[in-house]
């Protein structure tokens, strides 16, 4: 009987957010906010976190959840953010919590590339596979219901 | 004059390790000190830890650097551990981190991509772009000494 390969383990995803707003992405509180809120509308349970001032004007977050953490790193001064996700297993949906954060940090685009991780190429041997694109945002304010301003 | 671009604003390492000792990466202990080590060896600042047992045998861990984040997730059961390394700044080498958490993990290959993040194209619209290699390592057990067993 030929050897049980694994399904891939998780899924990645790496995005450069430009465009967005200072006010948000230069607040710790709203960027916490934000990606807890998008730990949630991915259907992930969050165990720590972690949020702070990240010299000069920006903030560094990692929200770390069962499926394994979301980061972000802001530069308020460029109106750039970024954002990883990474999740395991099949009862998240990492790419929810993807375009509901880069709305909610005001972004007019998004470069990002998801990758899909631990694939198993035979003999417990992992590799990993990527797909990459771009995205403009309709500047719609349909997220910002979401957020205590 | 040209408007000013910005220099590439960080580099992130996706690696997925395999043939990883189990005995290693199954001791939320041993990882927690081989992350945080590579941390040190970076040359990265810790602001903050987040380490836990991942079911069902697996450990599942942040560290939040003054630089960025450094994580792993781990299935001991595969040989197999997930880690990503993000750093700002030039004052860290993230690759060194990097060589050091596969081998302290006992990996004996590793799949890993190299992404240089915050390029700007112009316009302060920003893009990232990647560099995919493998590598085996040689099994000499320098980096043994610095776990405590």
């Amino acid at each position: 009987m030929p050897k049980k390969i694994h399904e891939p383990i998780g899924h990645h995803y790496i995005v450069e957010s430009s465009g967005c707003d200072p006010k948000v992405i230069g607040s710790v509180e709203k960027v916490q906010q934000i990606l807890v809120r998008a730990a949630e509308i991915a259907g992930a349970t969050v165990w720590a976190i972690s949020f702070s001032r990240f010299p000069p004007s920006g903030v560094s977050g990692v929200v770390v959840i069962s499926e394994s953490h979301i980061s972000t790193h802001t530069w308020p001064e460029l109106g750039y953010g970024a954002l990883d996700i990474y999740t395991c297993g099949r009862k998240v949906d990492p790419e929810k919590a993807v375009l509901y954060a880069v709305e909610a940090f005001g972004a007019t685009t998004f470069h990002i590339t998801e990758i899909t991780r631990g694939i198993e190429e035979g003999d417990n041997v992992f590799f990993h596979s990527f797909v990459t694109w771009e995205e403009d945002i309709k500047k719609e304010n349909k997220y910002k219901k979401d957020l205590k301003r």
